[in-house]
């Protein structure tokens, strides 16, 4: 795998354009998906390691789908599907966009290949840049673009997440890249920010792009309340467990002890522990041991939320992540810094808001007042979701440069642990 | 069953008493569970029809458990346990109150029998009543008294939710008693109230008895709503699916159709298509033709929401509900009435506000801002459960009479029917 | 429970009965069923404690239920049905007798009431009486008859089982009847019966009553061999277990290592660990010692062939069985002994070939050489079983007297372990 | 795809090597399971299509660890492993050659990459002839030779398999190759082959290789039987579908019926009904029309059974079948042919008794009277399968040439049907 470091100064390379906002922007993007893509092999692309993940042939072809399909079909009346069947096989999850291939099924298509689809991507990417070169700028068009682009971005992030869950189960515990050097933690005490209670205004302004679940903004009313300055550690998280963490009932969830308990849970996913060399991790560079000072990651949220509870604390509303992260700007140990870790406590962005661990908040997902989702199929974007799933903020090492910011709400079911989350503490003032 | 009338009449004399708040509500309040249970066949108290349910006899054995375990083991020093097995057997969740009997197999235990449970209810009733004439009513010991007559209150919701989804199953639709006199309906149109916006403050207040989820009492910022005056009837549930309700997804969250469609649903629970007479429903009248002008009850969450879209409107939040509900005597077609069914709009408490079916709304069900459980088994009672679930407002006909309040929350989880659950329309004004 | 030896000494008064081949056979079988039945509480007699088992109510239905469809309503035009739902709830499984019940759902059932069972019980039984009274014995109605009282019996010995499976599922575990005084065993050594290798003739000769597999009357080649003279006991088993029985996969077939470590087994059905006494095991008796020198039971086939394996021998062939029952007399610690558990070596028949333990041998159970099954409903009993399960021979301590005979072909899944099967070993000369 | 014709001239070429006994046959057979590779992307070769089927890939390296294992490790001390991982990797079932990976899991396992198993075959095909070129035959290492030969040629039929397992479950239906010229069929009647009844000797005599199953030779008495002269062809399984087949329990099995209501079956494996085409069919060649007088396949055991119930006849017994295989000379359209299809009537060997489609007996699947497997991790090849299974005969079309014999035992689960299975009706005379 000598390759790698020449991909991680591609996407280093690449990480730099992101932040453009023209004609450009299109290509950059796309770039890094294939970047993203550059160090595995054929092999590591089809397979599809559980109902959540996705092959990555399947991201890359369905990312190109959405271009085609919102984008092309409906305003370009020269283009011309490049298969009558992708429709099929590479809708996620748009109902009014047709019938689709089930989810869980996605690891038995080995065909199209990877080849063709790489095809398939060149010929959307052409349609796309002779169809932008043809018209005005005009509002819908470009309100699809922007979305697709933001879309591939997320894409991105879930290709990375869905490598490591495929190389963790393999027992030859490959590596997708080699580390790069790391800073020191400059870790030492742990700081209460107050925030005074009151009116508070939290939703996006509508200034420059956002989803739609980030709007209406609205007021809200917070008690007066503390977060922490840092993110919880491993060694935070260590000191849980040896207090017995995953059988002590009474710090958790009802749902969430019977979820550990179902699924044997004794440690973080991608945790495992080795008579030898005690707790390690899976890790994009394999098996690492665990990193004291670094943020604990890849945790649910029932386990954030018990860990909160014995800390004598509790996980902060996503009202209170934002109004504290309102005037922090919004960069970090994010893709571009090619990490794909997160960096021990100190060194990412300020107080690792941005970057690092998606946070875990104690806000169900539901709709802001005054909420209602598009009509369409571009509608089911956000919307169909409300319901089960708890927010994050922040993004993580894996979230494409550029693409957060203090409103952004990002939803998992609490259950899940693949992606980059982490937790940080709130408390009452 | 010629027995049924004259159980209804001991529910009737019964209900009577049920607002006392004096040293004779014990007695009135477990006297009700046996009145609950008499017009059954011992046969029907011995099954669990699903794991959500309970059979009666468990029922009546853990309400017991919950006095013997919390109020008489630590706090009367004279008291022998009933039998040691029990604790084992008949705690529902206390986690902290040791191990017990798996949920799913309470319907195995054919032992203890029905009589030996009665016999143990008499014998804690019997340890109650002489330890509470020999005590001042301090403190701890009258509030766990409080805390176990309202748990008992909500067991016996509880066991005739369980029993029509025992006689449901059966082939033979048994009817648990026979109907009385329905008044008719005065429905005409449908009225919205309107609601300001602007800071308002819900949750208990603590003057007198509530539990813990309904503190602390704080303030919230509500935009300008509407809700109406009336729950959604069986007829305008009707003209929901024969718009075709369960076959559209872009009506429905994705959790939502997905639930849908793995089970099926297509109507709410009990009811069933019969060649010759249309749509009936079971009731615990038996088999009854779907009566147009009553609210449509046995809705899990997500019909309810989708319902609400497909009207153009939404579900209230708790909060707008607690709003509306504010001013409105807490009384209605309740346990008491000996209905056992929801009656035709017009005919229960103000706007059926109170009473007739628990209505859904769109808050997910977490602890008001400051809100932390009580520490022991007792802090279980609640907190444990704020996870998954969507609160319900208002109680039903089988909820006993002097248990509600505006500031009561119940909870279910979204896919959840078999309580007496239905909705009220809202929008934004 | 002071009942119980009063219902021992009406099984044991009733047994005697059992051989008579006349007009009364019927009444003192049917009476033996509700015997069985007596020492029960109605709670215990509603329950389904797994799929495989019905409840004790379903059991005493369905046999009255075979006679009502099968000899009274084909060949009694005088005879008014029962209750028309009762075709639906209590047939087995006789596709050709119309829809039914699924059988999981058995335990769902708290109507009808046991009094209503019992009535129908006697409504039939009456029915029967007069109409066998008008008629002359003719062909048809006689062997359906005689196969009604033979399926009965086959129900007689599942209640016993069902309801030893259900009690040990019961924290309380509680006994069915109290023990009869036990025979020590004369258990020495162990001595190998030989036999010729050669032409044999195995299955039914026709003289008299027996299921339809056992016919055709058919030649077989023989290798020589020699079977035990005695069962496996207790004390063998446990030495296997001490060996590593349940983690050593080379003494199992692969069906039967993954069944064992699927349902973690780790010794037979009912035995169960506890610190103070070593194993322990659940019988109709409630908990006792494990008798070393009595026959082990509760094993799945797959046991039974891994401890053969174990052994240095194998199992016997049903052939070899057969050919070695054929001069035994039919008798031996069957249900009229009142004993209801196998008795130790050398106190029941001759070489405890019949009673006791119903044997596994190597076969799986297919029709015999020339075998159809007869046409209709009844021509369901047997044949449509013929696939996936294996042979056992020789009948248990609860089959009903004069029920066996050297040609009686029993069979089971080889995962299932609640009958009361046990193994003898046979090896090549 | 233009590779094929190619890479069929290559089976063509090669399959004329495959009756050699000599040095070169290993070099020979292993080319063949590459040949059978070389029309895949590598993107085939990595998926998992269900649990009973394997990548391609893994059966590569699979049948290389097999001659690693057993011949190189304990016979030729200067072998240096490969990569000690691959023996946890690609250890099928062999509990005596330790830990394996998780069988449903093969599918996960993106690395070793392909090019990495293509590496690890030449390096122990390098190895193996160094080693045999340096020692004289002696028996052990030649015995272990020939079994892992044959046990590569039966994975060669299992890729075959499991190949359009996979493409059967593509939305694009892909072919593996494109099809040869087919013979006409010469189908007029059907003629009865009559054999005497009487003492018969089946099994091996021991004169040249077989598997351990096919022994020890032995007596066997059979009734007077006919069998039919052809297979059951697609025509004769429409006329059963169409008379209600997959709706009419009484001519099924219980466990038959219950597995196609399970499964929804309503045609045979592969089968697809098209409102424009009727009845279709995925083949190694993509979708063809179903051909009438060509023999039906991808039956289960249970169809196969209720079909020959239908019919008024009966599957053949192992026996029978082998009696009547005896003097037919092993050959007929095998893997050989290039056809990858089974043909029409009259077109393959005689009577197509060997080749075209593996034929279902009405065996089950036991050791021979006598038999015992040999002792440790080769005695796993076969005996530890004998439960649950029924016995097949004859070979297929994709069964390698000179691998069948009258006495061959094949095996497959009564639901399975991915392999190439048909049947031949039998009746007694």
């Amino acid at each position: 795998m000598e390759s790698n470091n020449r991909v991680e100064k591609r996407l280093n390379s690449l990480s730099g354009v992101m932040t453009l906002d023209n004609n450009d922007q299109f290509t950059s993007i796309r770039a890094i998906s294939e970047a993203i893509a550059a160090p595995l092999e054929i092999e590591d692309q089809v397979v599809q390691s559980m109902p959540d993940a996705s092959p990555i042939k399947w991201h890359l072809a369905h990312v190109t789908w959405f271009f085609e399909t919102f984008v092309l079909l409906p305003h370009d009346p020269t283009y011309r599907v490049f298969d009558g069947a992708f429709g099929f096989l590479f809708n996620s999850y748009y109902e009014a966009a047709g019938a689709r291939h089930p989810r869980p099924e996605r690891g038995l298509l080995s065909r199209p290949t990877l080849a063709e689809v790489l095809n398939y991507r060149a010929y959307v990417d052409a349609a796309i840049s002779k169809f932008l070169a043809q018209i005005p700028d005009h509002g819908t068009v470009a309100a699809l673009m922007k979305l697709g682009i933001q879309h591939e971005q997320q894409h991105q992030e879930l290709m990375l997440m869905d490598i490591l869950n495929l190389f963790a189960q393999n027992p030859l515990r490959p590596a997708y890249t080699t580390p790069i050097n790391t800073p020191l933690s400059s870790l030492k005490g742990h700081i209460w920010h107050n925030f005074e209670g009151g009116l508070y205004t939290i939703g996006h302004n509508g200034g420059s792009f956002c989803f739609d679940n980030e709007t209406p903004r609205h007021q809200i009313v917070l008690r007066p309340f503390a977060l922490s300055d840092r993110l919880v550690t491993n060694e935070d998280y260590l000191a849980f467990m040896e207090d017995g963490a995953y059988s002590r009932p009474e710090l958790w969830l009802s749902d969430g002890i019977a979820t550990a308990r179902a699924n044997a849970w004794k440690a973080p996913l991608y945790w495992f522990y080795d008579d030898q060399h005690a707790w390690q991790q899976m890790t994009l560079h394999g098996v690492c041991p665990i990193e004291p000072k670094a943020p604990v990651g890849h945790l649910s949220f029932y386990e954030a939320d018990a860990f909160a509870r014995w800390a004598g604390h509790r996980l902060p509303t996503e009202a209170e992540w934002e109004v504290a992260a309102a005037d922090v700007p919004p960069s970090g140990n994010t893709l571009g810094s090619g990490q794909l870790r997160p960096l021990p406590i100190g060194c990412g962005g300020k107080d690792q808001i941005f970057g690092d661990l998606w946070e875990w908040t104690s806000s169900p997902y539901v709709g802001y007042p005054g909420f209602s989702a598009p009509p369409g199929a571009v509608g089911e974007y956000n919307g169909k979701f409300m319901s089960g799933q708890m927010v994050l903020r922040g993004g993580s090492c894996v979230t494409p440069d550029g693409h957060l910011r203090a409103t952004y709400r990002n939803f998992f079911y609490p259950h899940q642990r693949w992606a980059f989350l982490g937790l940080r503490l709130a408390k009452d003032l």
